[in-house]
């Protein structure tokens, strides 16, 4: 869970991230940020800000902003009813993320959460930068992270159904709870 | 049709115009931004240049650059055996630009293109300044229009069958002929 107080520092946050980024939001959308610390009550570790600019049955667009050194937890997303899961382009806007994918061991320049190394099982880097961008299919695990000056991007997908989605971490939980 | 020299030059100018707006786009990215004249042989009147960020068989994202005065033709995305149609989002980053949509004629500001009056049959009219967006719904017909200073858009949108979108005006070819 997070405080009202985190909640809203990390929201403010995120909006001028967002708005230095080059992407122009409304006061309503700056408002609507979603600040998701995966009920891991540790918002600055692993954690993410989302702002949902689309969503329907058919496709969603949502801005991430990620504070520095944030992590979004290894996860992915399953298939559901008749759909074979959550197709997603990240397209990097501002700062350098670093993303992990099945495949060799090649990471060097992201950090593993301390103590939770067993819930990060994937460990292929790929470094996007502002301009380029990754493709996730279905069901594809993965995890990312930003470092010192955190990061903004678009992520562009068929239907999110975010509640659904699995993490490695069993700990973890999509619904986030404010307390006053 | 265009010619290489009026494709290239229009190009030029849209990926200009994409950076100006905040939007960071590669080198590849700029080589590959589409040129669309709807086959009327007038681009600087009716057309659009089209860069496209994704477009797999569930989602499409698209970055739409208009010219100064540009106006894209009126149009419908039909069914395609099971799918209903093309659900879009078009969210604006730089410019105004003036829809035109089903209902009552509201038409003050835009400016119907000379001599095609019959082939743009709507005229409630709707501005949309940059961090606003407007959806269409499958098969809802729609025109929009640039004005002096041009515009940079995204169209965030279910699978883009982009040849089989159906026009008002029954000279438009949407596969652009390019002559030397």
């Amino acid at each position: 869970m997070i405080t009202r107080a985190e909640q809203k520092a990390a929201q403010k946050r995120a909006a001028q991230m967002i708005v230095q980024s080059g992407i122009g939001i409304t006061e309503e959308e700056k408002s609507r940020i979603e600040v998701v610390d995966f009920g891991l009550s540790h918002l600055d570790v692993e954690g993410v800000q989302v702002l949902t600019l689309v969503q329907t049955e058919r496709i969603s667009v949502k801005v991430l902003a990620m504070l520095p050194n944030q992590t979004e937890p290894e996860h992915w997303h399953p298939p559901v009813g008749d759909d074979p899961g959550k197709e997603e382009t990240i397209r990097v806007v501002a700062g350098t993320v670093y993303f992990y994918v099945t495949g060799k061991d090649t990471l060097r320049k992201g950090v593993l959460v301390r103590g939770k190394e067993r819930h990060y099982t994937l460990r292929h880097e790929i470094i996007i930068t502002p301009g380029d961008q990754i493709t996730f299919q279905p069901g594809e695990k993965h995890w990312f992270q930003a470092r010192d000056e955190g990061a903004v991007m678009y992520s562009f997908s068929s239907v999110a159904r975010d509640v659904l989605d699995q993490f490695t971490d069993p700990n973890i939980v999509r619904i986030v709870k404010v307390t006053d």
